[in-house]
């Protein structure tokens, strides 16, 4: 392993760039500015294509301002085997401009196919002859199948220093169906998972220098209720805060996700940041640059 | 919507072919017969050709025993987008053979999210001259987000009749460490979610004419402890049953997610019939279909 753990290299450009955000890469294309559009939705080629004109720009207006982007799968997958290979593309397109990358694939299974997963999807691809494409420095991982589930993904953060971000508790307002409900030792779902992850978190080949794990959390930023609780179950994981903007969450919101030297956490929008309202006279690349730097401002404040 | 529902089309067929099972297409090189592996385990295209070449003939060797095959995107997805491809291909070469075809893809996320991924795995392709590929009958789902996660695929069911297995309670080892997990309310997690589930299953747009619904349910077979319970809590479901051959579960485990006429469940082999010991002079093939035909017998008798 010859680079820093994604754990230090990510708090070291959050530092950096005095932003702890990140740029969801959702591409919905009835969302695009209208010049990108494709004429023809059934048309496939036309929509890659749409996809990666929207997607590498959006990554040059936000590169300057966010230290990571997290790349949502399903908005690829729609597009089938072509929207795949502009994932893997665009990923690699993402980290010659400087940003880490998560993928945002939510995967899990029995510790066979969750080797295949991680083998796909975190490890740096082994095939050869290809280029210009590239796995993401670390991905969002589901732990309802068990601790066993996880450990394949795990493997590839000891051995090539990625990172990982397990659910906790998600931003949706149906996340209370299950991972509010009380276990009979009283905590709620979500703690439960959090005192699990606790068990491997702070294990030596995950551990970077700066007192945080490799193993990070989802929490959603809409979670208020029990944001402190998880933040003091997972003492080093970094937090990954979706549902901020779009989906309502306000910077004051993640507070508590932060320790006293604004680490910890990093918000994630997408929409928000991805289809602003764009002022008169202004490129799309433009709107979203200052939608970017405006979400820097306001969660910038929030910590300080 | 102009065919039968999935839940009746697979009551069916096994009907028909007198069989409870699916096959597990997991295609594994280093478990392929040796006259199939890839000189070059890192040439991707020789990768996919063999996986193409093997899934062909394991379509073909059981498309008279088994009457549904489930295909475990893992194993694609780890050959990238052109295992993806494949993925859609083999999809459509085993229905054009006759068989129902599960995805295994235990997707799940926030609404909008679900929302891109039913559009890419569930529903029917609305993208224009795209030959040979066909999504899923049905596919598997992760419940860890909430109702509102699985609703998107809900709703592709009852526009098109396919349907869905949720993840109630996994096959493998580590799945007691969430699973099993009592609620304040004395319930196992898995109790708690198949209870959730039942409020959906019965619901006329996803009942098919045979008592069973469109919203199905993935038990292990190895999970005996906790069967009856969730046979119980879903007697609308049809219950998926993976674990049975190489993760250890035999057919008289299944028992109890059966009716009295021998439906309500479908039970799942990978490994053991894919890669079977070979006997002298026997192809691979051959060796295939007499494991399939073997996992008949063995099923057929315990339901009886």
């Amino acid at each position: 392993m010859s680079e820093a753990l994604f754990v230090d290299r990510l708090i070291d450009a959050i530092d950096a760039k005095r932003a702890p955000i990140c740029v969801g890469i959702d591409p919905m294309l009835d969302a695009f500015p209208d010049e990108l559009k494709p004429k023809d939705m059934r048309d496939l080629d036309a929509c890659v294509d749409a996809v990666y004109s929207f997607c590498t720009g959006v990554l040059k207006a936000v590169a300057p301002i966010a230290p990571v982007v997290k790349f949502q799968s399903a908005y690829f997958e729609r597009f089938l085997w072509q929207g795949v290979e502009a994932y893997y593309s665009l990923i690699h397109e993402a980290k010659q401009l400087g940003l880490l990358v998560i993928g945002d694939v939510k995967r899990g299974d029995i510790g066979s196919t969750s080797e295949a997963y991680a083998a796909a999807h975190l490890a740096e691809l082994e095939f050869s002859e290809l280029d210009d494409v590239a796995t993401p420095d670390a991905i969002t991982i589901n732990p309802y199948l068990g601790l066993d589930a996880i450990d394949p993904f795990l493997q590839v953060c000891r051995d090539e220093g990625k990172g990982v971000f397990v659910l906790v508790r998600t931003s949706n307002p149906g996340s209370k169906d299950l991972q509010d409900v009380r276990t009979e030792a009283g905590v709620t779902f979500s703690e439960h998972v959090a005192t699990l992850l606790q068990t491997l978190a702070p294990s030596r080949q995950l551990m970077g220098n700066k007192g945080y794990s490799n193993l990070g959390a989802v929490v959603g930023a809409t979670q208020t209720h029990t944001m402190q609780s998880l933040r003091q179950k997972l003492p080093n994981s970094i937090f990954l805060l979706p549902g901020y903007g779009t989906q309502g969450a306000t910077a004051d919101m993640t507070k508590a996700a932060f320790d006293a030297n604004g680490h910890g956490a990093i918000v994630s929008a997408s929409r928000s940041v991805l289809y602003p309202k764009r002022q008169a006279g202004e490129t799309w690349q433009a709107a979203v640059k200052r939608a970017a730097e405006t979400m820097r401002e306001d969660l910038g404040k929030a910590i300080e």
